[in-house]
């Protein structure tokens, strides 16, 4: 059932917050989820928000707080300044910060990249890799689907380089704003084994493609043929994330399966997109790999708090 | 100064309507602009919109008008069938349809591929091209940079194939609603001598260039280094306008200079594109071609007039 309450572990985005009450060894005491993301948010009140959840769970005031995500942006509670690439992802403590608070909090930093490839950003999603070193997963490369697709590649448990692909942002502004939201059918969910889906993940990963060409074509074809309900957004669906698994193709030479951090909606198409580019896959679950690499730099944080628990 | 008045065209499309009176030579006696484009007509009130104008210009009521663009789609006034590549220029007034009204009024039809390439289509481009080849160019590629960018091969008057490129649409989205319209200063001009965009053109050249996976190191510069105001829109449109002329790489291979026509802000940044990719241009202006397109249908589709104005 768990021990008495270690430490809570925020994972807190720009759309969505989620708290876990945990014991020492990371067994869930308590769970709340809510939309007060940091869009959500006004005039600060950050502490306000953190502390309405916590006396929901109960938590006493002398327990300590681990947050991730974008709570540590400039736009956030405090920011966290980025740790740079390449990281370890068990040091991720040593670059947290304080926001001024009633009880101990701490805000877990994003990465950065500057020369390790292209610029790049992340935050929350390193929490999530340092959960999967904390799981004995020091090396391979992850892929984390999502608004903002992230890859990123491990080595002895350091982010070597990654990148940022913003497939889930652009297949909402193309799908539902653009003219081919006029042939995409707003409910349609996509399955892997479309042949639809299949033949656009191909097509995307053709020498010579080129998305914007591409895409005019889905509209097209629904003016001048019959596809079936749902062929559009397969279509959609296979060329960009045809595209993107394309455009990190160097990340696919490594050895082993592909990490996916995914939906469940999400991860079968990634699969079968990797599969397509012979690549196999292992899913891992986003939620549990942020608490343990939550937990992991909460034990650092407060490493007092175990011999109190224990004596 | 022109004789007298032998009849009206119009190009009529989704967000603008501009209508010209000219004499038998094609010289504008009087000419009308408004943003009446199909989005603003309401009820089905073409004739009343149509008439209005040409009231303002004092045409009479046997004057016939000759139109063109998506004012014959589906959901304008009435529908002109879409005419198959390759097709013969010289030809669209065989296509045309003639909607109930008062005075003589034809509609052309667009263009629809269905074997010659990808599933496309275009409405009111197809008449510039008609224009293009009643000047006499009747072999070549034509470019039309706009919202959605049409390429076009010619071959002895006929349209041998086309494609469409959304990158007009995906700048506006990914700049305007995207995470990168944090990083896009709104009133920025890209200049085609800016290396920012010369680099962005090139990089999309690459072989594995992929446009999702490039665009949020734009984001990323911003956060992390200090780009110049203008670079982040300038390497967006580098990006998009280089994956562009990439998509449609097998129109280049055509002998002579690519056919541009579009705005005064856009030909500079294609025309050096296309030089990058080792082609020259040749501006022509739209607004010449689609009344030279109308004209030469008009001529066909009222062949009395000529002999009535110079009796």
């Amino acid at each position: 059932m768990g021990g008495p309450a270690f430490c809570a572990l925020a994972d807190w985005g720009t759309s969505n917050f989620r708290l876990w009450l945990v014991d020492y060894d990371g067994n869930v005491l308590g769970e709340r989820e809510s939309d007060q993301g940091l869009s959500a948010v006004t005039d600060g009140r950050f502490e306000t928000v953190l502390e309405s959840h916590l006396t929901a769970l109960g938590a006493a005031g002398n327990i300590g707080v681990v947050a991730a995500g974008m709570v540590g942006a400039r736009s956030g509670w405090r920011e966290a300044a980025y740790a740079e690439t390449p990281t370890l992802l068990t040091d991720l403590h040593a670059h947290a910060v304080s926001p001024a608070a009633a009880r101990p909090v701490y805000i877990l930093p994003g990465l950065c990249q500057k020369t390790t490839g292209a610029f790049d950003v992340m935050r929350g999603e390193e929490t999530q890799l340092a959960g999967a070193v904390a799981s004995g997963l020091t090396d391979g490369v992850f892929c984390l689907p999502g608004t903002h697709a992230k890859w990123a590649e491990l080595f002895g448990g350091r982010v070597m380089r990654f990148q940022t692909v913003m497939t889930g942002e652009l297949f909402s502004l193309i799908g539902r704003q653009s003219i081919l939201r006029l042939s995409i059918d707003a409910g349609s969910h996509t399955l892997p084994d479309d042949p639809v889906f299949e033949a656009a993940v191909e097509e995307a990963f053709d020498d010579g493609f080129s998305l914007p060409a591409s895409l005019f074509s889905i509209r097209a074809a629904s003016l001048l043929s019959q596809p079936k309900p749902g062929d559009a957004a397969a279509r959609l669906s296979g060329l960009l994330i045809g595209a993107e698994v394309a455009g990190v193709r160097s990340y696919l030479s490594a050895a082993g399966p592909i990490h996916l951090v995914g939906s469940s909606a999400l991860n079968p198409l990634y699969a079968k997109a990797l599969l397509l580019a012979g690549k196999t896959t292992a899913v891992l679950d986003g939620g549990e790999l942020v608490r343990k690499g939550l937990l992991s730099a909460a034990h650092k944080l407060f490493p007092s708090s175990q011999s109190e628990v224990v004596s």
